[in-house]
C-alpha cells in the first residue's frame, strides 16, 4: 500500500520491560528449578469479584436470555442507574457538584486516557516522571509535545507545578495516588496544581483510578478542591475499588463548566463517545453499580483493606530498615530507594536471586524511576508476609 | 481554560434524524391516544440472547467469583479462545488466510472504525453514499478530505470504483451488506474494488457487520477476494449475529501482509489497542465463544432466519407493488423509494399517520438518500406481518 501512516506512531518507544522482567524470571526458574518465586511485579488484582456483585451480573444475564428484560445497545454514556450511582459516591467522598449528567461511563480508564487526546487541540503537555506511560504514549501516537515535571526524593514524588509565569495553556496530568509511586496530593499540593490550571488557562486531567485506597485526609478527588470544575476533567475506574479489571469499567468526569473558546468540553466528549464508542456492557453496569452500594460496597472496601494490610507489611520492613520509600499507605504501590545506590535492574537481579521475588524497575516509569523499585501490594497476604520476612534481612 | 480544542469537531454536523423522528411519534402519539404505532426503525435486535449463550457466561460471571478462577487483566487483543473460534468461522465462511493471530479482539464495530483512523496519516478518504454515518463523521473529526461514491438507482445502491486513473492512495469505506440500503456486492462487484486498491495503493476498510444475513453466493467477508489481505481491514461484531449489541464485542482483521511505507499496518493496531484499550470483559468473549459453536451457534443462526423472515414478507410486498428497493435478501433492511416521488419526510409522514409506522428517512444517510426510506426486519414477526397489510394498501 502506498496510503500514508500516522508518523508519530514511531515516536512511541517500544516497552519491553515486562517481557525483560518475564525473560530474566524464566531463566531463573531454569537455573533453579523448584525454586518458590514471589511475584510482587503484579498490577492486577488477584481477590475474586465479591459474590454480592457477581450475583446482580447473574441476574443481569438472566435478563439477558429473556424477550421481555432483554437490553439492546446501550445508552453511549452509560445507563442512568450506573451514572447515578457514581454521582452518589462522589457525594460520599466529598464532592457535590458531579452531577449524573457529567459522569461519562467507559470500558475503562485506560481507554478515556487514550481517548481524551482526540477533542484536544495541539496543545502543550505537562506529565509527571515517574509516570503511568500511557500519558506518554498516547500524547505521542498525537504528536504532543511533552514536558515532564520531576518527581523526586526531594519533594517525596509530589512534583510542584512548575514555578516559570510565561506557561502556555497545557494539558496536565495528574495521577493522585499515583502509580508507580503511591504518592498522594495534600490538600494543598492539589489546590496548587489547580491553582497553577486556571492561572495558565490549562486543563488538568486528573486520574483518580487508585482513589479507594486513600484512608488518610487527602483529597479523593479532584472536585474537592475548589475552582477544580473550572479545569480539571476526573478519569477513573472500577478496576482495582471492585476488581474489574477483568471486565472494563470506568468512568470520565466533564464537567458542565469547563469551557474553551467558548465551547464546552463535554460537547465534543459527548460527539466523540457516540461517534466512536457505543457504550458498556449491561451485565458489567450491573455488576459496576452493585459495588457502589449496601453489602456489595462493602465487600469491595474489605478486599481493599486485605491489599492495605499487605501494603502496611511492606511499608513497615522499609520503615525499620531505614529505606526510603514512597506510598504503602494510601496505595497499594510502595516506591522505594534501591539500597547501596543500586539501578533498578540490578536490585531486581539481587532480590531475585536472593529471595525469589519478583519486582518491578523504577527505569519503566520514567527517567527519575532510576535506582527506584516498585512493589505491589495485590498478592496473597502468605507471599506478602514471606517477603516481608525475606526483606528483613537485606 | 485557554487551551486548544480539536476544532475539526466543529465540522461533523450535529444530527438531529433520530431526535426528530422521536418528536414528530411523540406529536403523533399525543394527537392520536391508543392508536398503536408498528416500529419498523429499530437498527437494534430484539430478540433474546440464546440459552445456549447465557450459560457460557452465567459459568464465566461464577469463574470470576472464585479465587482460583477468577481473571484480572484480558489480553489486549482477545482470549485466545475466542480469537480461534473466529478464525475458525473464517475457515467455515471460505477465507482461510485469517489466522488467530490477525484478529484483534474489540468492545465493538463502532469503536474499531472509529479508532482505526488514529494509526493513518492524511490520506484522502472515500466513502460511499448512503452510508453509516459514523464513517464520515470520524473522519471529519481528524480532518480529512472526503470523497463520495455515490450508490443509486442505477447501480442498485452498489457504488463502482472511481474511473480517473491519477486517484492518491486513499482510504475506502465498503460495507457489504450495506447500511442503510441492505445491497450486497457480488464477487465481481467487490473484486473490482480489491483491484481498485492495488492499483492505487490504498486501504480498504470493509465492514462485514451484517455477513451473517447473506443467503445467496455473495462474499461474507473480502478475504475470498484474492488479494485483499494485501490492500483491506475488516471490522465485525458478534451484535447482529448473536445478539450481542448490548454486550459490546466485535473484532477487526489486520492481516500481517498489511504494509505501506515499509512499516506492517498490524503493528501500528497492536500498539494502539495496547496504549489506548485493555480488552473485552472475560464474560463476554465467553459468551462470544460460545455463539460460535455447536448450540450456540445454531441457536443465533435460528434468530437470523427469524429476522429474514420479517425482511422477505417485507420484500415481497415492494415487489409486488412495483415499488423499487434493495435488500430485503441478504440483509435486514429494506431501502425503498418512496412512492410518488415523495422525499423520505414526507413518506414518514405519511405512513404515520396513515398506519402507524414508523420508519427512517433515506434522508439522514446521505445525499443520495433523498427520497429514499430504511426499513428494518428486526421488529416481531407479528409487527411486521401487520405492516406488510397495511404497506400492500400503499
Amino acid at each position: 500500500m502506498d496510503i500514508k501512516l500516522n508518523e508519530h506512531f514511531l515516536d512511541v518507544k517500544e516497552t519491553y520491560l515486562f517481557s525483560d522482567i518475564a525473560k530474566r524470571v524464566k531463566r531463573f526458574q531454569e537455573e533453579n528449578p523448584g525454586r518458590e518465586i514471589i511475584r510482587m511485579g503484579i498490577g492486577d488484582v488477584t481477590l475474586p469479584i465479591p459474590a454480592s456483585i457477581t450475583s446482580a451480573m447473574e441476574e443481569a444475564v438472566k435478563e439477558m436470555a429473556s424477550k421481555d428484560s432483554f437490553h439492546g445497545y446501550p445508552p453511549e454514556y452509560g445507563y442512568e442507574f450506573l451514572r447515578s450511582a457514581i454521582s452518589g459516591h462522589y457525594k460520599a467522598i466529598g464532592a457535590d457538584s458531579v452531577t449524573p449528567e457529567s459522569i461519562y461511563v467507559s470500558d475503562g480508564a485506560k481507554s478515556d486516557l487514550g481517548n481524551l487526546p482526540d477533542i484536544l487541540g495541539d496543545n502543550p503537555v505537562i506529565i509527571p516522571d515517574p509516570v503511568y506511560p500511557v500519558y506518554v504514549d498516547s500524547n505521542l501516537m498525537n504528536g504532543r509535545k511533552i514536558s515532564f515535571v520531576n518527581g523526586t526524593k526531594d519533594n517525596d514524588f509530589l512534583p510542584e507545578p512548575p514555578a516559570d509565569t510565561d506557561i502556555e495553556p497545557s494539558v496536565i496530568y495528574i495521577c493522585s495516588p499515583n502509580n508507580p509511586t503511591g504518592a498522594v496530593y495534600s490538600y494543598e499540593g492539589l489546590t496548587a496544581w489547580v491553582n497553577f490550571a486556571l492561572r495558565t488557562g490549562s486543563l488538568i486531567i486528573f486520574d483518580a483510578a487508585y482513589e479507594a485506597f486513600i484512608s488518610e485526609d487527602k483529597p479523593h478527588t479532584i472536585y474537592e478542591i475548589p475552582g477544580a470544575e473550572s479545569c480539571a476533567v476526573e478519569i477513573s475506574s472500577f478496576s482495582k475499588f471492585a476488581g474489574f479489571t477483568g471486565l472494563r469499567c470506568g468512568w470520565t468526569v466533564v464537567p458542565d463548566t469547563l469551557e474553551a473558546g467558548g465551547i464546552k468540553l463535554s460537547k465534543f466528549w459527548a460527539r466523540r463517545q457516540a461517534t466512536k464508542f457505543n457504550g458498556v456492557s449491561y451485565i458489567t453496569q450491573k455488576g459496576a453499580a452493585a459495588s457502589l452500594s449496601g453489602k456489595g460496597f462493602e465487600d469491595c472496601l474489605a478486599n481493599i483493606a486485605y491489599y492495605k494490610r499487605n501494603a502496611t507489611m511492606l511499608a513497615n520492613v522499609f520503615k525499620d530498615r531505614g529505606i526510603y520509600f514512597t506510598g504503602g499507605v494510601n496505595s497499594p504501590y510502595i516506591w522505594l530507594k534501591c539500597p547501596g545506590d543500586m539501578g533498578g535492574w540490578e536490585f531486581f537481579d539481587s532480590i531475585l536471586t536472593r529471595f525469589g521475588i519478583v519486582g518491578t524497575p523504577g527505569e519503566g516509569f520514567g527517567e527519575n524511576g532510576r535506582g527506584f523499585f516498585r512493589l505491589t501490594a495485590f498478592g496473597s497476604y502468605e507471599n506478602t508476609k514471606k517477603a516481608c520476612d525475606l526483606f528483613r534481612t537485606l
